[in-house]
């Protein structure tokens, strides 16, 4: 029982980037998870809805695990709280804004069962073992925090999604005074998040996304003007909102999240709406273009939003025409380009104006930059440092960073998705490997295995052909010409004759009745038909021989 | 009659950007074809390998086509040529580089009978009634040029991809002076490239990278050195050439298209290769690492290419250890992003340093700027201005620059894929639409049609079901319980069971034997199935049934 007084530090969720959606801390009977969020898949995962961490783990040790701890509202955060609380319902603690998104997203999913409970940020609770205090921080959604959590081993901070803002919307700065108490006290393990490890400097201030906004708003006040962002980032809706009161424009707000996030923000006050300047998406055609402003979701250009319909003329209540201005606040994440350039060229088709990042200050990072993470890493000069949520490469990066700032090498690990980092007060090391990574939730079936997946993604690249062949039980001969279907490829017909006769003559290499198992003969037909298909194509599609007994 | 004087412009080629890979000058019974390129496909285009230009106007009026010009020797500038001769073999045009590449492409497909032919920048050609002149610019191969063409309605000025390089390697700054004369004798129409018309300023130097790669050099003395980059980069390769000549370096070329292209290079005087300091890539294990500099493909982390090999452990002339530094001198073309991160991800993970453009100096674009744009609309002052090469959002872009210096609105014209767009002397406008955009090249064949992807997508959205039923031809009765067979997708066996007997009363409502068209009775248990999964499972897989009459 040597690991019996280490702290066991296991990276469960995730994909691509590591330490992201959920970890958990373990020490002796005591687990806590910290975020359980979920990712949007990549173009790799064709059908794919999104994917939630795999919690085989914690239902293995349920009775362990002391609550979830959430440190903000975003998706992939709190996202998979839907699905894991099936699977492990255990007491959720945050911010009452990063709550109030989980309980909406609890309710469409029609759970009742959980127990959310709200603490302040510089607010403390004992889970088991831990005590975990809620730091204040700046990111793109009020209610973010890191972690102090106290354990046996000492205390390890959990840095969240974070900047340093000093000039902050609607809020205060993150809590330096509180972080330096903390490194005084002394830090034995930073968790760290290396979103802009690669970006110099520092992260602009939201405040400059206002004065950009400001001189927009001057420039356009005889146009209608379109606004489209995140609806989670709160402070950008809150400065978008100011402008519209001060420029005299009314408020519509357009798209489903746009709604649900500024109803849950207004009720827990973190947003200031006037009441009497918002008017109703379906009744703006009263109101004349100078007069209005549309705050929109679909920034990313995602299929369905308000934006990219709108971009299509397939929204009712806003017509798009050459008296818009829309603004894009918002930056394309990666693997978004091609969607949202598309709404934007369809938006200049229309005869809109269209302002956004690459042309205009119109957008700036939620994450810490280079000299930002610096100024953690140096106020909590933690003894071990495991860098987290990033691709190795950034990964990589944030340890030389710490290492240019006195960290030892042996003092750093870049764990990978299931890892255990064992860390005691004198030593920290890689410990057993759970499993972990993502779960794939497609439609309403979680898929547990990636088979659907390399299918389809197979079925993509070459399609497939079915090859259709009826033989008698009585004397194994074949009684019909097979059928041979193709889709997702071509063959002439001419190929496709062969291949009939190539079944046939598969089939007839065999004494049918004598063959038990007539995969053999499925197995023969699939392989002379593939090298036939490669030959003649230099393609590979799937092939499924069917063989039916009448 | 009337359009009997007015020189077409047509847009034959593209796929999303508009005025690429293929454009055609028509006047009277001339049309001369300006370059024949071709276009990688997107994550949206599943296992199509390419896309060429529909040819279709041009095959339809062979006998008008006086050769095809090339602008310089970059696959979407030339790649389509062995299957545009096909179809329609006419004289070839171009710089010495860009013919050498050419030939490389149709000898790779077997092509014997074309005829190519060399004009120097600078040279001039008499095709029919036009008059094309070959201008030399500065671009990231070397022979770019721009086209100056003498036609009955004045000048056409055809920008080719071009930048302003004062200091450019190995060759000249792009003819300042003889554009200038051009502009002084008036241009009636000018189409110029809008790659970069969103970047503010000028593009840099290329030798800025050269600066950057030396100080790596220096700061690397003990380490092996791998750099990649485009092997079309002749002067980048240059650049790394003199580097390793000047640090001492040996010189190993990998990846099939480096080797090819260094081939060339050297052949037309392109490259100057120290013949000694050259060494084959099987050879290099007796070379220490600080001797050696490998220059190789992959800086788009191309599944099949040398670095994205070496990345993973699987290129045998390379293992990639901690002694290694890897530059990769390319920025990410969109699209490509996490591919040649994940590379980056691999080679970190081997220990090896890595270099890339988000952290260094390394790559500078072939493209334009905004102020180098507005130098050359200045030195010309067309009368008529049809932006070309990019997204509709970059053309509305040029057009504002270009209004910016004084070009009026109605002599402007944003044209779409088929578009034709008229002009004389005295007016410009859009005339007939014709047969254009992208044909898809999938193994060895032409789809002529768009369905084969259509059928991938859905394919690899839902996945697909088969259900294969056998009926007696004498009673219409069904023989045998019918097999469902289901593939990138996941029913419950309950579903299965649930298919079958949907199946079985479907074709019970049939009196099958009246039934003639037994397409009918296959629609109603498409039909059915469909509604049946999509209420289950919220998807919507590609159904096929199967009757088989025996």
């Amino acid at each position: 029982m040597k690991n019996k007084n280490t702290l066991k530090v296991r990276f469960l969720g995730g994909v691509g980037e590591i330490g992201k959606n959920m970890t958990a801390l373990e020490y002796g009977k005591d687990i806590i998870v910290i975020d359980a969020g979920l990712t949007f898949p990549n173009a790799d995962m064709p059908g794919i809805d999104l994917l939630i961490p795999d919690v085989s783990y914690l239902v293995q040790n349920k009775e362990k695990i002391r609550g979830i701890v959430l440190t903000h509202g975003h998706e992939d955060h709190i996202g998979a709280l839907p699905y894991v609380l099936q699977d492990i319902n255990v007491p959720v603690y945050g911010t009452k804004l990063t709550l109030m998104l989980a309980e909406h997203k609890l309710k469409e999913q029609r759970l009742n069962n959980y127990s959310l409970n709200c603490i302040k940020a510089g607010g403390t609770i004992k889970l088991g073992c831990f005590t975990v205090e809620f730091i204040h921080v700046n990111h793109s959604i009020p209610g973010s925090c890191a972690l102090a959590i106290t354990t046996p081993i000492g205390l390890v901070y959990h840095s969240g999604d974070f900047k340093i803002d000093l000039t902050p919307i609607n809020g205060q700065m993150i809590d330096i005074p509180r972080i330096s108490a903390i490194g005084k006290k002394g830090v034995t393990l930073l968790l760290c998040e290396s979103t802009n490890v690669e970006q110099e400097g520092y992260t602009m201030s939201e405040h400059v996304v206002g004065e950009t906004l400001d001189r927009l708003f001057m420039d356009n006040v005889r146009r209608r003007i379109i606004v489209a962002t995140f609806a989670t980032n709160v402070h950008r809706l809150q400065q978008i909102i100011d402008l519209a009161v001060k420029h005299k424009r009314k408020i519509a707000f357009s798209g489903r999240s746009m709604l649900n996030v500024v109803e849950a923000a207004t009720k827990v006050d973190e947003i200031r709406l006037p009441e009497n300047m918002v008017v109703d998406i379906g009744k703006i055609k009263n109101i004349a273009d100078k007069d209005l402003c549309i705050i929109s979701t679909g920034s990313q250009g995602e299929p369905m939003s308000a934006l990219t319909r709108m971009a299509a003329g397939d929204f009712n209540q806003v017509q798009v025409g050459s008296n818009d201005t829309i603004i894009i606040s918002a930056s394309p994440i990666p693997g978004n380009e091609r969607s949202i350039y598309q709404v934007i060229n369809n938006l200049y088709k229309k005869g809109a104006e269209v302002v956004y990042k690459s042309i205009a200050k119109i957008h700036v990072s939620g994450h810490a930059c280079q000299e930002e993470l610096k100024i953690l890493h140096t106020l909590l000069k933690p003894k071990f440092f495991i860098p987290v949520h990033g691709e190795y490469r950034h990964l990589k990066k944030h340890c030389n960073l710490a290492k240019s700032l006195g960290m030892k090498d042996g003092n750093m690990l870049i764990a990978e998705i299931g890892d255990t980092i064992e860390v005691s007060q004198k030593a920290m090391k890689r410990g057993e490997r759970v499993q972990a990574g993502a779960r794939y939730i497609d439609g309403i079936a979680i898929d547990d295995s990636e088979s659907v997946v390399r299918d389809r993604k197979h079925l993509a690249e070459d399609g497939f052909i079915v090859a259709v062949c009826c033989i008698s039980e009585d004397s194994g001969e074949i009684i019909q010409d097979p059928d041979i279907i193709i889709k997702g490829g071509i063959l002439s017909d001419e190929h496709v004759s062969d291949l009939k006769r190539l079944v046939c003559s598969t089939i007839s290499d065999f004494d049918v009745k004598a063959v038990g198992d007539k995969s053999e003969i499925r197995n023969a037909i699939r392989k002379n038909l593939r090298n036939y298909v490669l030959k003649k194509t230099k393609k590979n599609p799937m092939i499924l021989p069917v063989l039916t007994e009448v």
